[in-house]
C-alpha cells in the first residue's frame, strides 16, 4: 500500500501491516492532562460512535486501555452484574476465553459450544434461553477468529431481544469492516480493539454501550482497572481517561480512523477486504490447499487452511519460507485438524493477496510438496459437521 | 535533547518527552507471534532484570499489558493471596489507589495514611506488623508521584523483612532512576512502566518478582487479564505475550532500554534527574515559589510547588501561558493546598529546566503577578506538619 514497505507483510489478526501515515502519528509526544490530548480522544470517541452508527444520545464509546482480551473482561465484568448469568455462544478460542474470563471472576454462566466448524444459530440461542429463565444475558463473537467463522450476529441478535435478555458482542476482529449498525441491531454493548478492523497499532480498545446500560454498570466490576463504567464516569466529566493514557496509540488510531472514513467507512473497507478473501481463497484453492469453513461462513478477516497431508509438508519450514519471501502467516488454533491462517486484514491490497499466494506456491515446491491437499480424513471431518 | 524538538517538553510524570530514536523506533509493524517479536521481548525481559540487579536464576520480569495503574493492580491481584491481608503505606493519591483497588478486588486491607508532605517510616511500619498479626503484606509507594516524594523504601523493607511478611512495591515514577537493587532490598515483587524512568512510551507495565512467588502466585488473582502468574507462565513456555503485546511500544521501550544503559544506567540517569531538580528548585525558589517539601524529601522525579497567594495569579493562565513557551506542566493532586507540578524526567536536561524557569517567571510578568510567594497559610501548615 505505500512505497516505504520493507518489513514483511503482516497477514495475521493483528498486530496488522499499518499504513505508514498511521506509524507517523506516533512520532510525536502528547501530555495525556493536556488540552490538545483531550480533543484527541473526545474527536476519537465520536468517530467511533459514527462507524457504529450510534446516536451520541443514547450511545457512549469509551476506550480502555490494554490488549482485546482485557477490553472483553472489562465488558463482562461491568455490564453483567454480579448476580447475573450469560450464555456464551462458542465456537473457538475466543469464545472459550470468554468463559474462561467470566469462570476466574466468578460469575455464572452457561456454554454453548459449537466446536470449530459451525457457528451458533438464531433458534439454538432461543432454546436455551427459554430452557434457563436465569440467563440475564448473551455474549457473541462477531467473528471468531481461531477459524475466521462469521457468526450470524443479526439473528443472534433477534433471538436475544425476543427473549428480552442483553447481548453484549465481541466484535474484535470485525468491527469497522462488518457491518454493526446500532440502529437496527439491538444490543447492549459491544467491545473491539484498536488494532483490528480499523488499522490502528496495539494499546487499546474501546467499548460502545447505551448510555443507560453504562449507568446501570455502577459498581459491577471485579476490577478497579476494568471499571468501564468509572472510566466513561471519569472521562465525561474530564475529558481524561482514568489512567494513563497510551497517547502515541491513541494518535495512531485517530489518523487510522480518517483513513478509515477516507475509504468510505466500514463498506469501503469490506469491499476492500472481501476482495482480498476472494484472491486469497481463489488463489491458494488453485494451489491445492482446502478451506476449513464453507463458503457461507467464510469471512473477509482471516481464512484457515487445512496443513497439507503430504509428508514433505513442515508448518516450521512453510514459515520460514513464507517470511523469506515477505509474508508472516499465523499458526491455526483448533483443537483437532492441523492448520493455518493467513489474514485479509491491515494495509493489504489484492496485489499483496496475490503475491501471498505465489509465495505460498514457491515455498510448496522448495519444500518438495507435491500436493497441497489436506488428509482425507480432514475433508470428511469437514463434511460431516457441515451436514449435521 | 534532540534536534528535532518542536512540540512543547513535558514537565510531567509521564507520558513524557521522549528521544526521538524512541519514537521512531515505532515506525515498524511486527508479528506478535514471530520470532523476531518473541527475541525483542527476552531482551526486554533480560534488560529489565539487570536494571534491577537481579539474578535471572531467582527473578524473572514480567511484562504486563495496560497503564501502571493496571500493573499495580495485577501485581495486587497475584502476590496477595484471596486470604491474605495487606498494609497499604500511603502519602497521597497512589497509595490511596492501591488501597481502593484492594478494596474493589474484595482483599483484606489497613492503611497507614501520612498525609501530603511525610513519608511512613519503618518504625511505624514496625509496630504495625507488630499490633496485626494477620498482615501478611506490605505494600509501599517508592516515590510518590502526587507530591514528588521520595518514601524511605529500604528502612521500609528493613522492617517489613525483619517482621516476616512480604515487600510488594510500586515503583512506578522511581524504577530506573533511584536505586531499586534486588541483591540487598529484600522485596518480593515490583511494579514499574514503560513510559517512566526509562523513557518509553506508555502502554504496558512490568512486574519484577522473585520466581518462588510467581509459582506460589498461581490461582491467586481476581482476573484474567491481570494474572500475573499466568503471563509468566505462557511467557516462558512460548516465548509470547498470552494476549496481543503492544509491539510497537514494546521496540520504542527496547530503544528506550539501549539509550538507559548508554547513560550509565540507573546511576547515569540519576545525576541527569537530579541535575534537573536543582536547577528547577533553585530557579523556582529565585522567582519566589516555594516547593511543598522539605528538602529532604524532594525526589529527582517531580516537584511540587504551592501556588501564589497573589490574586493576579489564575493556574489555567499560567499554565497556557507556559504552553504557549513551549512547556506542558502538570496540575496538583494534594487534598487541602493549592499547587502545581513540574516534572523533572524524560528527554530533558538542566538547560531546557533553566528554560522553564524562565518561562514560568516571564509567565507571572505577563499575568501582572508581583509575588511567587504561597499564602502564609500554606506555608504554616508545611511548618507543623514538618515539626510534627
Amino acid at each position: 500500500m505505500t512505497a516505504q514497505q520493507t518489513d514483511p507483510w503482516l497477514l495475521t489478526p493483528g498486530p496488522l501491516t499499518t499504513d505508514a501515515r498511521v506509524r507517523e502519528a506516533m512520532l510525536r509526544d502528547w501530555g495525556s492532562w493536556d488540552s490538545d490530548f483531550r480533543a484527541m480522544t473526545a474527536e476519537m470517541r465520536a468517530r467511533l460512535l459514527d462507524v457504529a452508527h450510534a446516536d451520541p444520545a443514547e450511545w457512549a464509546s469509551v476506550p480502555m486501555q490494554g490488549s482485546g482480551s482485557y477490553c472483553v473482561e472489562a465488558m463482562l465484568g461491568s455490564f453483567l452484574p454480579p448476580d447475573g448469568k450469560a450464555l456464551v455462544l462458542a465456537n473457538g478460542a475466543y469464545g472459550q476465553r470468554a468463559a474462561k474470563t467470566l469462570a476466574v471472576m466468578g460469575r455464572a454462566h452457561v456454554v454453548i459450544d459449537k466446536g470449530d466448524y459451525l457457528p451458533p444459530r438464531g433458534e439454538e440461542v432461543s432454546a436455551a434461553l427459554a430452557a434457563d429463565p436465569a440467563i440475564t444475558h448473551v455474549v457473541a463473537i462477531h467473528c471468531e477468529t481461531s477459524s475466521g467463522i462469521l457468526n450470524p450476529l443479526e439473528e443472534i441478535a433477534e433471538a436475544t431481544a425476543a427473549a428480552g435478555r442483553k447481548l453484549l458482542i465481541d466484535s474484535m476482529s470485525a468491527f469497522g469492516a462488518l457491518p454493526l449498525d446500532a440502529r437496527s441491531l439491538p444490543f447492549e454493548a459491544m467491545v473491539s480493539s484498536a488494532n483490528k478492523c480499523i488499522e490502528g497499532v496495539p494499546g487499546f480498545g474501546f467499548v460502545i454501550a447505551r448510555k443507560d446500560a453504562l449507568e446501570a454498570a455502577a459498581g459491577n466490576a471485579h476490577s478497579l482497572s476494568l471499571d468501564v463504567h468509572d472510566q466513561w464516569a471519569y472521562m465525561e466529566k474530564t475529558g481524561q481517561w482514568r489512567f494513563t493514557p497510551p497517547t502515541h496509540s491513541v494518535a495512531a488510531f485517530l489518523k487510522a480512523l480518517e483513513l478509515h472514513a477516507a475509504e468510505g467507512g466500514q463498506p469501503g473497507r469490506l469491499a476492500r477486504y472481501s476482495r482480498n478473501r476472494d484472491v486469497l481463497v481463489e488463489g491458494m484453492r488453485a494451489a491445492g490447499f482446502e478451506t476449513l469453513l464453507d463458503d457461507r461462513w467464510l469471512s473477509p478477516i482471516i481464512v484457515t487452511f487445512f496443513t497439507p497431508a503430504d509428508p514433505a509438508f513442515d508448518f516450521a519450514r512453510f514459515y520460514e519460507g513464507m517470511k523469506a519471501r515477505g509474508f508472516i502467516i499465523y499458526p491455526g488454533k483448533l483443537t483437532v485438524v492441523p492448520s493455518f491462517r493467513m489474514g485479509c486484514i491491515g494495509a493489504l491490497n489484492e496485489s499483496v493477496m496475490r503475491a501471498a499466494v505465489a509465495a505460498a506456491t514457491e515455498t510448496l515446491t522448495e519444500m518438495g510438496v507435491r500436493s497441497a491437499a489436506p488428509p482425507a480424513s480432514a475433508l470428511e471431518e469437514r463434511r460431516r459437521h457441515n451436514a449435521a
